[in-house]
């Protein structure tokens, strides 16, 4: 699948949720376009045009409601159920992202997790854990399509196999590398080192 | 200070050092623009003008020596000598961070933890843990520059006023808030809900 919607707008919907909130936190109910775009780094035009796109309606005059807004733009990312994920790697990064707050706090739940040592298969975490050959029947079962890698860089591309021949279409990939995947298939980066290693050259 | 360098052309570089691992685990040791520029999604104009910008040469015939690049690039991100880090907030994002290979195996080290809970006090980590009110003594004590920010969003402004007045000009932050910093401080925002996110609305 070639998304429609570009990843940049969706991205700029994320952040405008990011600052809608922290005007709320303030106690703000409506705010201007111009005033989201400066807090979101855009201008006020491209605030307004992507709005529109989604068929989201302000006043000139009074600016739009923040609560509608938040309203939908959890619409646009069907926040309503609960999403639910699998996750390759059960190391330090995955252990951390099964008990993360950000997550459960947004209905995103981790079901199962999937690790090559036999060690992890105990009772120990607060989701049960596989060996991997058995992503395709997990997949299946709870029509997964959304998936995470934590796991060391030398087995990134194969666990991106097996998950994509069972079916899975989004990747959120922490491995450092670069995945080759079909093209329906999206992959998000998080880069840890790379995102300090930039801070690194700034500072 | 604004960067002189901007953060796009830094990413690039991140990007390029990803395709070209990837080339020379494959076998190859030379390089052309654009299989460079295809793999790394960039145009192999953009290639060359990153490269010359740092003045890093090529031959029209052979192209890029892998081996030089790689050096060439980790120059530009001085990856001789150890870094050294601060972590605000020892919850399961950052232990999963002390603990991570990626930042070891790149000289990236977390020399100290902080966190409001005195339990974090104890010698259970790899890194000594302090009160945030020791922020100032070990950033000036070991001239850190760097820190990463993985506390609850409720505690993220207070701990970054609190390190930029230490004097941190470069943040990593995984706390799902927009930070008000000065504009001589860099920060990297980390969102692992809206990475996901964004997943969700693809599949």
């Amino acid at each position: 699948m070639t998304p429609l919607i570009s990843d940049k707008i969706l991205k700029r919907f994320l952040q405008y949720r990011l600052c809608l909130i922290k005007f709320q936190r303030l106690g703000f109910r409506k705010v201007f376009s111009y005033t989201l775009g400066e807090e979101a780094g855009v201008t006020a035009e491209q605030v307004r045009k992507d709005f529109s796109f989604f068929c989201i309606k302000g006043s000139k005059r009074g600016g739009y409601d923040i609560d509608y807004l938040l309203n939908a733009i959890n619409d646009i990312f069907k926040q309503k159920g609960e999403r639910l994920v699998i996750l390759a790697g059960m190391g330090n990064i995955g252990q951390a992202l099964i008990n993360y707050q950000g997550f459960k706090e947004n209905k995103i739940n981790i079901i199962a997790g999937f690790d090559l040592d036999p060690s992890k298969y105990s009772r120990k975490y607060s989701i049960p854990v596989y060996p991997p050959d058995m992503i395709p029947e997990i997949v299946a079962k709870y029509h997964i399509k959304t998936a995470i890698i934590a796991v060391p860089e030398i087995a990134g591309q194969e666990v991106c196999d097996s998950l994509v021949s069972a079916g899975i279409k989004g990747i959120l990939n922490f491995s450092p590398i670069l995945l080759r995947v079909p093209d329906d298939v999206v992959v998000n980066y998080v880069n840890l080192r790379n995102e300090l290693e930039t801070l690194f050259y700034y500072t």
